[in-house]
């Protein structure tokens, strides 16, 4: 039987696990491939650190050119994380002939255009299933059984760390700090977990996503982001009440006016599927024109779960079905025109406030004349009766649809009334 | 550019949703495929009833040698129902050199080895995603990106039309009958809805799955199935006061004694995704050694999702995608060699047992005692305060995970019992 050569650059936890399923599930891998897969080279600065996995003598090196160099590897998995050298490395793969798998969202949404066309032009391939959503095959999907559908409508929990973090605080009612600590405990948060929290992680995924549902060419940093810090405890309680959870939501809307696009945490109906999204999950819901709705929900991160989507990547590569789809979807190219993304001004949504207030006569009036003043309908209201001696007080306020731009205003207007004692939270509200 | 022609044989539901698509659609599957696709050919015995798509003059006819005499049609799509006269004109469309997709399940559960094992002899592929679980990509996924892991379980909502009518029954609490009646009524259940509400299209679709997923070559008939027919609306009722929905579960669990495979009403917890499939939705859960667990919802049924995976399946087999993972996984053919099925007797469950008793004492003792005899664990049990004069009265019993054979035969026993009035119903109960 022919043998196949593969190298693996970053030996880290992922790498770990990718080189573990090559290897201990060889047999397996080798019938899905119809040869016999070698893990020939793996690169990775630290050649010494314990891993967990016994690589045969002479595969484990920290010299990238024993990788490139080598004529007879034709397929390397690249899991450098970050912007630079992963960037500088995928360009020498690409360049010395390899065919390329990759987990690294950020290098795509960073540099998507630059790789995919660098690749195109040696005509050399990038599979990148495991940059988005870990173990849920949303690149695939949208890349093959979608393709008869117009995409109208993305819905997905895309980073894990922010959904552990609001689970542990919805179901354990800790604090955001409480919960944030436990997350980094378990593994599930990094020391520094901004780009987790911040909706940035979740922004370059989504950015990824809408390009290849939508053909939209977007710099993530456009993209409108809000964070989970500023959820409290007490929204979850006031979620659970309405018959809500919230969720850290990655949206991509299709409208006339254009593709509506943002990250923010948010009410989601407990009738959805998507609220029931627990701990390190990740989910996408996709309406198609033709489809209508589907639902993809798995882990979103962790060594097995991506390394899964890797060596599924890596099978496609080497038998050949993700030449054509590269080749077919064009991705990042300028042949493909996507639509202009809509003022995020503009967005309508309906929206949960939360205010400490003055507990004293007048207060729900002077509240209610800004939102009237604005052209915000409100919906609902839940003041529950306070201790006289309890100041401040909460009140909780849910509006019909209105647009980003008038609940902006209204929320700055809100914040200087006196008697608003804390700075207000709002969220999207998803029914 | 390049024109590709295409035929279509059969011109009902989902053949007109499909000549919607490609005629509607042209621009965007001409983008995706790199070719002008063309509907060249349309065979259907019926060429005069208006199906709200116009096609060109002359597409369509009643002569299929229209379509297998005419060496420029490479691709066709077959959407006969059922086994005859479906296979003989599957055979005829591969020996005329015609590459063939399909959305009839029952034709690959009675005749998938001849049939596939006849395209590779003819160097043909045949394309299925639409006949199992229609929107849900559940036959892409398992063929390219879970093919990294070893899959352990899967469960399954496979029929809408049961589906719709137990969410019609537990939504509105209306009766088995007036649910099927209303089902009938909005077009999701047939006249005659057997092989609907008995679990015999279920049992179809998870033999499918059961040989992608496992490699188990499966007559669909040894798959033990029970049907909805005996679920009464109390069951719901009692299920929700218990924390779970019923549905039903197509399920198939690899296990160290071989796979368990069956098709039974099952009790869902209402903490799982699983609980919130409504009305005509499918969902797909599969947990693989190295993805973990991942879950897939969509509509099951319908002209346009249905339509949506045949125009999806069209795309792969027209870019070369489709053979590329019908050569690899060598489906149905003496290669592929799978685990034995395990002794449905052996298959151990949780269940739930709703009797009607005589309200008196020494009832609940005898009950117990048979279940004590077959080595049955009760978990909890339910017994509301009756009217004394109301008889006979409800009793609900959760057991312990026992194994069927032993339930089997617990419940034989206990049907023979005095005291329980009506033919007991059982269920099987999953966390």
């Amino acid at each position: 039987m022919e043998t196949v050569k593969v190298g693996l650059v970053g030996f880290g936890t992922i790498g770990t696990g990718v080189a573990k399923l090559l290897i201990n599930d060889a047999d397996r891998i080798t019938e899905a491939v119809g040869r016999r897969v070698e893990l020939t080279r793996v690169c990775d600065l630290d050649t010494t650190r314990d891993r967990d996995i016994a690589l045969p003598e002479g595969v484990l090196t920290d010299d990238l050119s024993q990788i490139t160099d080598d004529p007879e590897i034709t397929t390397v998995i690249q899991l450098i994380g970050g912007t630079e050298p992963a960037r500088t490395i995928m360009l020498q793969l690409l360049e010395s002939g390899k065919d390329v798998i990759t987990a690294n969202k950020a290098l795509l949404a960073y540099h998507g255009p630059e790789l995919f066309n660098r690749a195109r032009e040696l005509g050399r391939t990038i599979a990148f299933e495991a940059a988005v959503a870990g173990g849920i095959p949303i690149i695939s999907t949208l890349s093959g059984p979608l393709q008869a559908n117009r995409c109208q409508s993305m819905q997905a929990i895309l980073n894990g760390t922010s959904n552990f973090i609001l689970s542990q605080m919805e179901e354990k009612g800790v604090s955001y700090d409480a919960a944030v600590a436990e997350a980094q405990r378990l593994g599930y948060a990094e020391a520094d977990p901004t780009m987790d929290v911040d909706g940035s992680d979740a922004a370059q995924k989504l950015a990824i996503l809408a390009h290849l549902a939508f053909g939209a060419e977007v710099d993530w940093t456009d993209i409108p982001r809000v964070g989970i810090d500023a959820v409290h405890v007490d929204d979850l309680r006031y979620a659970n009440e309405l018959g809500y959870s919230i969720k850290l939501m990655a949206i991509a809307d299709l409208t006339d006016e254009g593709l509506e696009l943002h990250v923010s945490p948010t009410f989601v109906t407990q009738r959805s599927p998507m609220s029931k999204v627990r701990n390190a999950f990740n989910a996408v819901r996709v309406i198609g024109h033709a489809v209508g709705r589907t639902f993809f929900h798995g882990l979103g991160a962790g060594q097995m779960p991506t390394a899964s989507a890797v060596v599924g990547d890596l099978i496609d590569t080497l038998l050949g079905r993700t030449a054509i789809t590269f080749n077919a979807l064009k991705l990042w190219s300028p042949e493909r025109k996507g639509p202009p993304l809509r003022d995020p001004k503009q967005i309508k949504s309906k929206y949960y406030f939360r205010f400490m207030v003055d507990n004293r006569p007048g207060v729900l009036a002077e509240i209610a004349g800004v939102f009237a003043k604005h052209g915000i309908s409100i919906a609902s209201l839940i003041q529950h009766e306070a201790d006289a001696d309890h100041e401040p007080v909460p009140l909780v306020i849910m509006t019909h649809a209105a647009p980003e731009g008038s609940v902006q205003d209204s929320a700055d207007k809100l914040d200087e009334l006196e008697c608003v004692r804390a700075k207000l939270i709002r969220m999207r509200v998803h029914d």
